[in-house]
């Protein structure tokens, strides 16, 4: 079931376990500069200094191992919304703006040899080499995605080489939510670990809120550029052209933002393949440039003009995330000609992207059934040429709105492991209103899991050790370590208070499931005693030693079940 | 992926697709006897009628196409928890027990060619024929968990070609819970769609919180013996025996329990094989009879005397659930010697009991990654002949404590589409404490979900239906039909009134997500409409249709998003 090394114009494409990593664990000699105490308990953020760089992490101290050391998407914390966040890169790009490079992209650098900064940070943030960051991009099979406008971003990667990346979006509508309260979604989302966002907004003040968002985001920021096209010609979409288009996106661009879905793929032939769906097209983007081809029985402005756009991109290095405007939204729909037939587009739509030295991310499904989602994964990596594949869950029912995290979770988990290299978050709320602050929470813990399962199951170095460490503490009854590992420390904490309030239950040898006398930890431990020293023995001698130690049992009272 | 028809014993076995079924939506002429609302908005419980036998479904009427019906667990309701509920089995049973036959299981008839009324009954409820019902039983496949002093129990079938279920635990502890707040939780979980229920009491007044529970379920119930054992020792493991357990089974089925877990496959020699695991025994049936094999140094009596447990079984048609006592508790411990070890003598003990004409279905783990859940449906499935498999999740990640029952039901929903017959669920309070009622409806959601999707995945006939209708009214804005056809309506509605409250709003033809302006159902509707006519045309017709409907849709105003 693990996808097996493809072999792509003859070369053997390095996977997971082949690459030159190490365990993501850290050792404390490694660590330098231990700032301000991280919001989650027992945890500090630390960094790992290398080269003038600092690259942050979330230290977790334990009361009965070492501490771990975990990736860390909070960004730097204490500064006002009003100053915005310092600028990290801003060195970095004034040094290349300077050498006036033709193109200042990622993918450039990589072309042609150069370890940049940005990829200088993500191969210490995964603990891979610096060669195998570089590669990957060169290859388009992994992305920066990090506009030189926007410095103050703390660079990350996306690829399937490297850990499974997890998308939040946020943004208000025309009839909901204001400037603050997406600021602080922007906060929350990275405190529970989102990699990236995007800013959706549709209502009014789209610049401002924009703004607001770049200049406090450490993790990438992307938007869907139409909807404020749509909102600046008061929603007539057979106004929209390619001019307005460009202006918006030189604006954005400006601003810092670092990739934008494009719906270049909808193309005019492709849209009468909807007809018949259960759902239409339910990408808002989709159905706007469905609409305008309809309207002017012309083709797709984004795709006649798809040049233009990509000039524009390699300019700020904003990376493309292909916006795919035929997903299916339905069970009903999945996988369907229109679905594809755009997907045949999107890697077309990828080597010219490539020829600008453009990055280039695919936007995939949706609503997909289980038995259909390695379909989705396959095609895209044949057709788009394994640039990084970036899937909205998918859903694998649609049966259970307000729990579309959970139906969604699934299909993303397992799209994950098939190679998607990151996962757009789905929230309780989907289908039915805007997610608020615990919609925005349940999201991104869902897919957190979704992505470290998706990790696990792909073999990433180092990825286990969360586990192994929060599994060691659950079977030595360090309640607080458990907590202190966990994605969700205060929730794990209330829910075991709940039936076990005490602080001196946060000690106890047992626990509120099974109680003193049921408690199988407690056996484990004893058989564990009881077996160790026959385990490396011969059959015949554990024999000899289970007698043996049977009798010792009984002489010392036979009963650990002692109710303490 | 979808696993390809087994070959066992040169037997082509059947697949969901290859059986002799029809679409799940029924028509209203065969339905009957409609009686009082169900507690689920929009809908009824309903009757199909055949043969003397009431077969309960849940219609849901719809405002913009027919009712559809649905698999309903939720029993007769308007009893009076004292009365206990209808005996509906009890002339089936009685006629039976007249009739003098050596073995009263539904084996022992499949075997000899008889199609009992619970075959009839579950038949009718699966939309398929009486024949596979008995096939499927006779072959090992499936089972229909069904005491003869449980007639309250409305019969269903658990095999992999049918509908996966799901269970629900439930019980007290020492240290939590009463009665009535168990019977409570059983009557929540069924309501929420809970197949069976486990009650797994460890507390004070075990038998009479069975009692309570047994006669006001009509779910089949399980238990896990071993802890009444336990109780009746007072805790000490090495005074148990196989008398004691026998008694104890002999009370157990008298009082109609459906299912045993026991744990009869952890032998001697497997125990060493789990210390050095890292969570060593999980399962605390498999801790105790682990701790008296060791005190003991003897082999687990359960093994040693299982025919004289069979042969008690057997008298009341009490079903096995063999017991995976050495279950992986964590990622690191999955798939192992000592796991895979009990699964051999599983196996083995899956043919002794079906010599004995037992009813036989398998547990699973527990705690695996995604790589590795197929080998444990393919082994189990190859070991144990085929007998349905029940499983704990399986959790895919140990480091989202409060959020297990969405780490285990990606694990679920992954090893349902594999072949797994029923999934135990797992609530956001494993590992931590006791479920309460939310905790209980949260378990029996996440895996309803997870199972559904497994229908879904492995295509069985109709599964999709529900889907489809929900698409459907989403795609026109019927909110009220979406809510009702939701796994969760109260939820469902809740989440779509906090960002557009009033009544009007669940009429209008756009959400909150969007706002008027951004609706893509809208654009598509008009997409559908304006491609319509030519999506059977060639493309030459195509291009000179959507010319022609260029031209109509400019006359007409091109505009379809007024705010209303």
């Amino acid at each position: 079931m693990m996808p097996a090394p493809r072999r792509i114009s003859g070369v053997e494409a390095s996977t997971m376990s082949d690459s030159k990593t190490s365990p993501r664990l850290l050792t404390t000699t490694t660590v330098r500069g231990v700032e301000s105490p991280s919001p989650f308990p027992s945890s500090t953020r630390v960094y790992v200094e290398k080269d003038g760089l600092r690259v942050p992490f979330r230290s977790i101290a334990l009361q009965g191992e070492p501490p771990i050391c975990v990736y860390d998407t909070i960004g730097p914390v204490g500064h006002s919304l009003q100053d915005g966040l310092p600028r990290l890169r801003a060195p970095w790009i004034d040094e290349r703006i300077a050498a006036k490079h033709p193109r200042p992209t990622q993918l450039f650098y990589a072309r042609e040899g150069t370890i940049t900064p940005e990829m200088k940070f993500v191969a210490l943030r995964e603990n891979v080499t610096e060669e195998h960051v570089r590669s990957e991009i060169a290859l388009g099979r992994a992305i920066i995605p990090a506009n030189i406008r926007h410095p103050e971003l703390e660079p990350m990667i996306i690829g399937r080489n490297f850990l499974v990346k997890i998308n939040a979006n946020i943004g208000n509508s025309a009839v909901s939510s204001s400037i603050d309260e997406e600021v602080e979604k922007l906060q929350w989302a990275v405190r529970w670990g989102a990699d990236t966002i995007m800013d959706l907004s549709t209502g009014k003040d789209i610049k401002a809120t924009r703004e607001w968002i770049l200049r406090n985001s450490p993790v990438p920021v992307g938007t869907v550029p139409i909807y404020e096209c749509l909102e600046r010609v008061k929603g007539k979409v057979e106004h929209l052209s390619i001019d307005l288009f460009l202006e918006t996106l030189e604006e954005q661009a400006e601003q810092g933002v670092d990739y934008f879905t494009i719906h270049a793929g909808v193309l005019l032939r492709y849209v009468p393949l909807t007809a018949k769906r259960v759902t239409g097209i339910v990408s808002r983007g989709g159905a706007i440039m469905a609409k305008w081809c309809l309207a002017h029985h012309k083709e797709n402005f984004l795709y006649e003009h798809f040049d233009r756009i990509c000039k524009l991109l390699a300019k700020y290095d904003v990376s493309f995330s292909l916006g795919d405007g035929l997903r299916p939204g339905c069970i009903a729909d999945a996988n369907d000609a229109a679905q594809f037939g755009e997907l045949e587009t999107l890697g077309e739509l990828t080597t010219v992207a490539w020829a600008h030295d453009c990055q280039v991310m695919v936007e995939g499904p949706g609503h997909v059934p289980m038995n259909k989602i390695k379909e989705n994964m396959d095609k895209q990596l044949a057709i788009c040429h394994e640039a990084p594949f970036y899937t909205l869950g998918p859903l694998v029912t649609d049966i259970a709105p307000g729990y579309d995290h959970i139906t969604s979770a699934i299909g993303a988990a397992m799209i994950g492991w098939f190679g998607t290299a990151m996962l757009c978050y789905v929230t309780p709320k989907e289908h039915l209103g805007l997610p608020n602050r615990d919609d925005v929470k349940a999201g991104v813990i869902a897919y957190k899991i979704a992505a470290h399962a998706a990790d696990l199951a792909k073999g990433h170095p180092g990825a286990q050790e969360r586990d192994n460490a929060l599994s060691r503490a659950r079977f030595t009854f360090r309640w607080k370590d458990q907590f202190a590992l966990a994605l969700d420390p205060e929730t794990a904490t209330a829910y075991h208070d709940e039936t076990l309030p005490a602080d001196a239950a946060k000690d106890a040898h047992f626990c509120s499931m099974c109680g003193p006398h049921f408690c199988s930890m407690k056996t484990s431990q004893d058989v564990r005693d009881f077996a160790a020293s026959t385990s490396e023995a011969t059959s015949a001698e554990i024999e000899i030693g289970l007698r043996q130690k049977a009798e010792e049992f009984r002489e010392r009272g036979g009963e650990i079940y002692s109710a303490e």
